[in-house]
């Protein structure tokens, strides 16, 4: 039988979200579940009910999994403690700092309900993260760098666009190669802020607006830009959409350590994703963790994970056996 | 109280393994056992005892998890089982096509000892597996390739050493760069064995010997180099000895896969490991599972297990709100 799954919020992530379920045959859309009128919102499947939110507690017992696709500012704080009683659920939350808070809330209400949830999935919190315990635990006398992009900051291009005068603009993170080649070559560097990443920033200007004081509200703007190199280019709204439509992103987990009687020797570990689409592909990392999170509540393991508690394993369709003969 | 750690069999491995548990502070090199006269084996450790294999059976309350450093060929088929009914056990088994006989008759016999066990543990068979399955999870549309090297493969040695005429030798594995730049594209090409390595000789002649013949007999060599590209360069032992006396190795998985209601976005995923000592490395990945295994016991998760059936977070020192503060 297909696990069930449901799609609560149908932005980016959640169409997402439902294109990669068309790509595991194991599993079977059945609602997306929408705060605008049902009605007026279309989706890829031919199948699945679009609902009102409002509406989700009459599917509690036709959906195996419910995958969050809310914001992490406001939405998934709410949403997922709220849902995590009545359904196995998979978010992405990615507010770092918070996540101990997140955490706790999830894991009560899901222990309350007897359901099992898996919080912030996707790749960084996620695959990212995974790779920074794994070799933490294997070279434990190192260092790791996280280094993202390049790729589209839904953050810092809002933050452009709040800017008066602008009228439109996308910012690009981009590892500084030279701060990469060093990691790489096992140097273990300390760097600051400005060392690893440039912030390249595409601006449509509002007609007449002075760019030069746009220029100098971005690069000055405190925490957004004020610490990188900063890069700003005018563009036209044409130029815009047409180079700059995609949402690509990636980054680099790279921990370099030492091992030897006198520590002569030196690894250098390294994970790194090149995406076209940010959204789809976290969405696939979180289709195979409700994979997972089905797995875990039908064995009785309940309450709330990250992708640390959770055996790989619980990822694949293969079974224990094909794993071990194909994958091993 | 610390984890107690037995080595069975003190080679290249061994000595990596003992190294290993120096860095892992909550870990205690009990005993190391060998099939050698044990007062004729000194190993670094200053507390730890040298003993007879034959005595292994005495240790059995004094040892929480034993690591078995024997070869894959004859030794671990034969020790891995035997001693998996009385202790914990890890081994780095890579024989990819004898793993489930292996896999059955360890987990058998620590099932009957009630025991933890864990196969093949290191880096491939090892952390390449686990990248292997998680790349495939997340994206089940696509390739997944390996490429090893460049690094110093022990058995393509051994083969260039019993050549007639050869007094030593070391080979190197190889990427092919133009292969390794088309997976990382995302162009999914199929390749032959020779489209994907290189294997490089460094050969040392006996006084007097055809060197000519010596290199058709290596480049001829069935399975070991005849469908290769091969290249052989004579040299002198100081060389050998100056030049090639470490054992580095390392290698990538790629994975490259399609998403998007028409596959029109590419996601690439990528893990390389470069390592300068092979079986430090594989020593430093035994030792984090180790530490796992005794947790699985400790929680009566018993038989036979591989990394894809261990939850990461086991594999740390770390607790589950640490890494998650820290680490997620």
């Amino acid at each position: 039988m297909s696990i069930r799954v449901g799609i609560f919020g149908y932005g980016n992530l959640g169409r997402g979200v439902e294109l990669s379920i068309a790509q595991n045959p194991d599993m079977e859309l059945v609602a997306v579940f929408t705060r605008r009128d049902p009605s007026k919102v279309s989706i890829v499947s031919k199948t699945a009910k679009v609902m009102s939110v409002d509406d989700v507690e009459t599917m509690k017992d036709k959906i195996d999994v419910m995958i969050l696709c809310g914001g992490s500012a406001t939405d998934l704080p709410v949403q997922t403690p709220a849902l995590a009683e009545h359904f196995c659920v998979v978010d992405s939350f990615d507010t770092h700092a918070k996540v101990p808070e997140h955490f706790a809330n999830v894991d009560s209400a899901a222990k309350k309900g007897g359901k099992t949830a898996a919080i912030s999935v996707g790749w960084d919190p996620g695959m990212f993260s995974l790779n920074r315990l794994y070799a933490e635990a294997v070279l434990p006398e190192g260092e790791t760098y996280t280094f993202w992009g390049r790729g589209v900051s839904q953050g810092h291009s809002d933050a452009i666009r709040r800017i008066d005068g602008v009228a439109d603009g996308k910012q690009y993170t981009i590892p500084v190669d030279e701060a990469l080649s060093k990691v790489r070559a096992g140097k273990q560097p300390k760097f600051t802020t400005a060392d690893k990443h440039i912030r390249e920033c595409f601006v449509v200007a509002k007609e007449g607006a002075d760019l030069a004081r746009i220029e100098n509200e971005i690069k000055t703007m405190p925490n957004y830009f004020a610490d990188y190199n900063t890069i700003v280019h005018f563009i036209s709204q044409e130029e815009l959409d047409r180079d700059h439509k995609g949402i690509p992103h990636g980054g680099f987990v790279i921990r370099s350590g030492k091992t030897g009687e006198n520590k002569e020797n030196t690894h250098v570990i390294e994970y790194s994703l090149k995406l076209d689409s940010n959204p789809e592909f976290t969405a696939s990392v979180i289709v195979a963790y409700a994979r997972a999170v089905v797995r875990l509540y039908n064995e009785g393991n309940t309450g709330c994970k990250t992708v640390f508690d959770i055996p790989p394993a619980y990822l694949s369709t293969k079974s224990a056996e094909e794993l071990r003969k194909e994958l091993l």
